[in-house]
C-alpha cells in the first residue's frame, strides 16, 4: 500500500556541527536499509529545500506510523501524510 | 530531469456525461502514451480526492509545461509543479 | 485499517429540490448499508455546517478510494483522509 | 454530548528526556483514567504526526475545557475542539 | 451552555429582490423568537459585511445543530460555531 | 460602541511559575474592574484553549486600544479587533 | 473616529457594459460626496487590481456600516474594516 | 508616489527595558522626522496591536526601501508593501 | 523603477473560441508592444500553470496601473505587484 | 532553463554583527560570482524586505539545488522555486 510523504527538516541552528553530521549520517544509514528492503520506495529531494518527497510502500498506516516516528531526525521534521491508490490511467505495474 | 506534479481535477458539474466520458478517454490515452514513452515516470490517485500526484521525467521546463497543457483536462485542472532532484541518500538508479 | 475523513457538501442552490432529495436518500442508504457491514466505523455531523467527520475502518487505501467516490453525493464534497493508526495511550480494543 | 478534538503536541528540544518521559507517563495515565470513565471516548494516533484526533463525551463545554486544561501536556499542545451531533444517517447507538 | 457563532451570509446576485425580501423577513421573525425564548443570546452586525457574530445559550450541540440549520438563509450561509465556557475572570452572573 | 476582541495568549514556557501567577492575578484583577465599570461588556473562555472572546463597550478606537495595550498580559498576547454594530433583527437594547 | 478600509471590486463579467458603467457613475458620486463631507477622508487605488484602501473619519461603528452597505457597489465587494487610532509618534493633527 | 506599508513590531520579550525604551525613542524621532520632510505622509496605530499602516510619498521604489530599512526598529519588523496610485473619485489634491 | 507583477488568467470556460481566440491575440499584440517599448522588461510563464511572471520598468505606479487596466485578459486576472529595487549584490546595470 | 526563486531572509537577532557582516560579504561574492558566470541571471531586492527575487539559469534541477544550498545564507533563508519556460509573447531573445 503506497504512501506519499512530504518531510521539511529543520534543525536547531545551535546544534553542534558534529552531533548534526552524526544525526544525518544514522538518518542516511536508516533511510538506505527501509529503502533496500522495499519499504521506503521513492525518495526525492526539492530543489532549493531542506525537504523531501518519498513514497512508501508498506503494510498498513501502523507500519508507516513506526518507520516515520523511527527516523532519526524525526524530532526536528514536519512530517505529511497522503494515502495513495491505484491510478486507473497507470500502466506501470509497480504503481500499486 | 524530475518533477512532481500534482493535478487537481474540477469537471463542472452541468457537463453532459457523453462529453465528460469522452474527455476523459482521450486523457488516459494521452497519459498512458507519455507513461510509455517514458516522460510520465509515475501517476498515483490521491486517495478520496480528483486528484493524483504524479512524476515526470522530460528534458525541460518548456518540455513539461508543453505536456501539462496538452492535457484534454488541462483546462479544468489545477496544477502545481515542484522541480526535484537526485536525493543524497537515494540508493535507487531511477530516482534520478 | 483506521482513516479519519472529512467530507463536506456544496449542493448547487439550483438543483430541483426533488432530485436533491433523492439523491439524499440514495446517499443515506449508500451510507447505512456501510455502516453495518463496518467498514463505516463512524459518521457524526458537525455543529452548523453541512459536513461530517467520518471513521472508516478498510482494508487499504484502495478500498477507502471505491467507497468515497460511490458516495451519491461525491461529485458535490470536497473529501479529505488521514491515515490514523492505534494510538499507544488508548484502552479501547476497537480503536485499532 | 460529542466533541472533536485535534491535539497537536510540541515538546521543546530542550527539554531533559527524563522530565519528558515523566510528564508522558502521566499524560498516558490521566488520559487512560479519562477513557474508562467513557469521557475520552476514542482516541486515535495520526499517521507520522505527533498528534492524535479525540472524540469526548461530556457534559459541557466547561466539563471538556476543565479535561482538556488539565491535561499534564496542555502546555505544549495546540489544541482545536468542533462540536458534534447525531447524523440522521447513523445506525450506531453510541454515535451520539 | 453557550457557542459563539459566525454567520457570514452570501444570497445569490440573480436571486430576484422580491424572494430575497421575504426570506430575510422570514430570517428576522426566526432570529427574534429565539432572541426572546432566550436561546439566541446575542447578535451583532459586524460593520462593512454582510455577516454576524451571535451567542446562543442551548442544551446540546444538537439543540444548536437545528436552531442553525433551521435558519431561512442557512443554504446561503458559511457557519463557524466554537463552544465557549464561563471564563474564571467574569464578574457577569449572565455569562455562563 | 461594541467591538469583538478575540485575544490568544502566549505565555513563555520557561517563565518562573510565581511570576506568571502574580502576573495572571493583575491581569484578572485588570479585567474585572473594567468589567465593573461597563467598558469590558463580556468575556468568554474558548473551550480548549487558553484563548478568548471579548465584547467592550467603549467611547472610541482609541480608549479600546488603551485598555487592550495596558492589559498585564498584553506583551503575549495576540488580538484581533472586529467593530461591531446594532443588528436589524437584534431585539434587546443592550445590543448596540 | 479613523477606520481603515479595504475594499475588492467584483463586477460579474456578465453585467451588461450600460448597467455596469450606470453603478460605477454612482459609486463614483456616492464616493465623491461622501469625500466632500469629510466622512471619506481618503481613497487609492492599489495598483493593478479593482480594488482600494481608504479611511474614514466617522462618529461610529455604525456610522461606517451605513456608509458601507450603501455603496452602490456593495453587492459585488468584499470588505475588511480595521480600526484606527493616532500613532504616539505622528505629528499631522489630522492623523487623529 | 505614494505607497501604504503595514509594519508589525515584535520586540523579544528578553530586550532589557532600557534598551528598548531608547530603540523606540530612536524610532520616534526618525519617523518624525519623515514626517516633517513630507516622505512619511501618514501613520495610523492598529487598535489592539502593536502594528501601524503607514503611507509614504517618495521618489521611488529604492527611496522607501531605504527608508524602510533604516528603521530602528526594523530587525523586528515584518513588513508589507503595497503601491498605490490615484483613484479616479477621488477629490482630494494631496490623494497622489 | 521595477515592478514584479504575477498574472494568472482565468478565462471562463463557456466563452466561445472564438472570442477567446481574438482577447489572446490582442493581449499578445499588446504585450509585445509594450515589450518592445522597454516597459515590459520580462515575460515568463509559469510552468505548467496558465500564469506569467513578469518585470515591469515604469515612471511610477500610476503608469503600472495603467498599463495592467489596459490589459485584454485583464477583467479575467489576478495580479498581484511587488515593487522592487536594486540589489547590492547585483553586478548587471539593467537589473535597476 | 530558468527558474524563478523567492529567497526570504531571517539571520538570528543574536548573531554577533561582526559574524553577520563576514556572512553577508561571503553571500556578496559567491552571488556575484555566480552572476558573473550567467547561472544567476537576475536579483532583485523587494521593497521593504530582507528578501529577494532571483532569475537562475541553470542546466538542471540538480544545478539549481547545489548553487541554492550553497549559499553561506541558505541556514537562515526560506526558500521558495518555481520553474519557467519562455512565454509565447515574449519578444526578447533572453527570455529562455
Amino acid at each position: 500500500m503506497l504512501f506519499h510523504v512530504r518531510m521539511d527538516v529543520n534543525i536547531p541552528l545551535d546544534m553542534p556541527e558534529e552531533v548534526a553530521a552524526q544525526l544525518k549520517q544514522r538518518e542516511k544509514a536508516y533511510s538506505q536499509e527501509l529503502q533496500r528492503s522495499g519499504a521506503w520506495r521513492h525518495i526525492w529531494r526539492i530543489a532549493g529545500e531542506y525537504a523531501n518527497y518519498s513514497i512508501f510502500d508498506v503494510e498498513s498506516n501502523s507500519a508507516l506510523h513506526e518507520i516515520l516516528t523511527g527516523l532519526p531526525l524525526f524530532p526536528y521534521m514536519k512530517i505529511l501524510v497522503t494515502p495513495l491508490c491505484r491510478h486507473a490511467s497507470s500502466v506501470r505495474e509497480d504503481d500499486t
